[in-house]
């Protein structure tokens, strides 16, 4: 079969790769029918080491069940299914928590073992505890939303909760890619009463609006700090959503954050530390976040997707088929 | 009157200041009957730079009220109150919601503008929502354990609370100092069924076995790290009290989170951030807590106290007067 594979930065190729097929017992094996590009796919995009083995790309998507092993109760040929970003069991105490990217029988899609979601098939190990069946047919016009629930609708949403974002509350979102953008939904959907998206990219921060931002800071650094600042009679804001990873967005969220307030965060860091010592820890700023355990949020995102209330589907601003990923990657 | 100064590394002396007055309307004048000595003391005492003016020392007291403001409504000259390490009024927005360690009007008691509790007097500023009236006597036996509700048996509770210690959970507590046994109180209080404690002083080691700590490690480092792991099965502990405030504590302390847990950090940083990348954000480990806002917490500590439920005045191991204080301060 066909599937992408990275080799290195700005390295993307399609090429042919064994075919997936069921290996054990709890396998379900999926013919995908939409995939997407993450943005976690464009910081080895542009810093990975050259590699001869290269490794398998795609975490969300959408696919068709070809065939189930023997133990899997679920899911059955022909259904439509929707994949999280990690596969879990379902069963372990992790999972049951609702914490299923630290499953202890699960793992990522792609890399060196397994298949990755931008190909033509994928086995899914753990294929009870990981896929949820979709109500609709493969062309639906819902796509591009029900895709969404395969990470970024779920993270954005999971950076909204680890930030405590409640009713009448203040939200800022930091970071306005993919991510930041469902962050504002989800900071809509809990009732926040004030949003402000820090960006600076015309057509999303456009969209941001759309979804529900009430206030735009274009500035970077000190003077978006300040900025946000006076939006908030001087205080900063209850819950703020880290949408980025990299030290500077970090530090400014930190330091947009009210006394007591918290910090979701979700962009994967690209630093070993938190520039969080004297600032934080006075203000009693809470940082929580991680990989958003996405499967725990799609029975409860799904229905608004289904409904319409909300459209995270528009986040994604670019088509193509899977020869036109090496290309299409990056505009 | 005479008081504490600290003037640099080590150097400690009883001098004689100023007279402490009332000056504004909503001050109270306390004569000092207790106050001690705190662990963050020693964080200057180790590495302040010499001063000609120098700092005046201590925030945790129990006083008698002499005279109070004419806008003061809730104590009264003869009154014996307990002082939290922040003074606040009570009445901000930050004060309503429990955190007065932020109020918009409040302060730290000592440096070069205020009284210290290390000395025979001391002007509170805000006394309605900084002062809390004890129901004792200034010579009651219960007097080291009230006077730990000025700071270390509230930090120690905020450590356990930031945590999130719950009923059932297990509870890791890094650091044997005062504010760690009194976190063993606090996560015994909470309800944990387990609590490691992580220290190597024997004499606080037996009154942390006394507090309620189930077992003790006392290794240090990747041996400390190691052994927690062992103890709870490979996964960590739900709630762990970082009660140090070094680079490597916080270490241990993340080392030692289960995925989904909490840090609870009360040990004022000596870094400037935290060592939290990629382990702590895979882990989805939340980091909380700051300077505790003890001030909200007197009133739901002080029956357990008064009841003898809880005997964190057991925490103090050496009692002096002020002229022992600039000798006693290390032993």
């Amino acid at each position: 079969m066909r599937a992408t594979v990275m080799h290195g930065a700005g390295d993307v190729r399609v090429e042919t790769v064994p075919d997936a097929r069921l290996i054990e017992p709890t396998d379900a094996l999926l013919r995908i029918t939409r995939a997407c590009i993450c943005g976690s796919d464009l910081w080895p995009y542009k810093k990975m080491e050259p590699s001869k083995t290269g490794q398998r790309m795609g975490h969300e998507f959408i696919g068709v069940v070809e065939a189930v092993g023997k133990d899997v109760r679920t899911v059955k040929r022909g259904d439509l299914v929707v994949a999280p970003f990690a596969w879990s069991d379902g069963t372990c105490e992790f999972c049951k928590e609702g914490l299923q990217t630290s499953c202890l029988h699960g793992g990522f899609w792609g890399g060196t073992k397994l298949d990755g979601g931008q190909g033509e098939a994928v086995r899914v190990p753990q294929a009870d505890g990981t896929l949820v069946v979709l109500p609709v047919g493969p062309d639906d016009a819902l796509m591009p939303g029900l895709l969404t629930l395969s990470d970024v609708m779920g993270t954005g949403h999971h950076a909204a909760r680890a930030a405590k974002v409640a009713p009448g509350k203040t939200a800022a979102v930091v970071g306005d890619g993919a991510v930041g953008l469902c962050g504002v939904i989800a900071a809509r959907r809990l009732g926040a009463e004030r949003i402000i998206m820090l960006g600076r990219h015309p057509d999303r921060i456009a969209l941001a609006k759309d979804f529900g931002a009430t206030d735009i800071v274009s500035e970077r650094g000190e003077a978006a700090i300040e900025k946000v600042r006076e939006l908030t009679k001087g205080v900063g804001a209850h819950s703020v959503l880290e949408c980025v990873g990299l030290d500077e967005s970090m530090r400014t969220a930190l330091s947009i954050t009210r006394p007591g307030g918290a910090v979701g965060r979700v962009g994967v860091p690209q630093d070993e530390s938190i520039p969080a010592g004297d600032d934080s820890f006075f203000k009693n700023v809470t940082i929580s976040g991680g990989p958003a355990p996405v499967r725990a949020y799609i029975e409860e995102l799904m229905p608004d997707v289904m409904e319409g209330r909300i459209e995270p589907g528009r986040v994604f601003d670019r088509v193509t088929n899977l020869d036109g990923v090496p290309t299409d990657i990056v505009r």
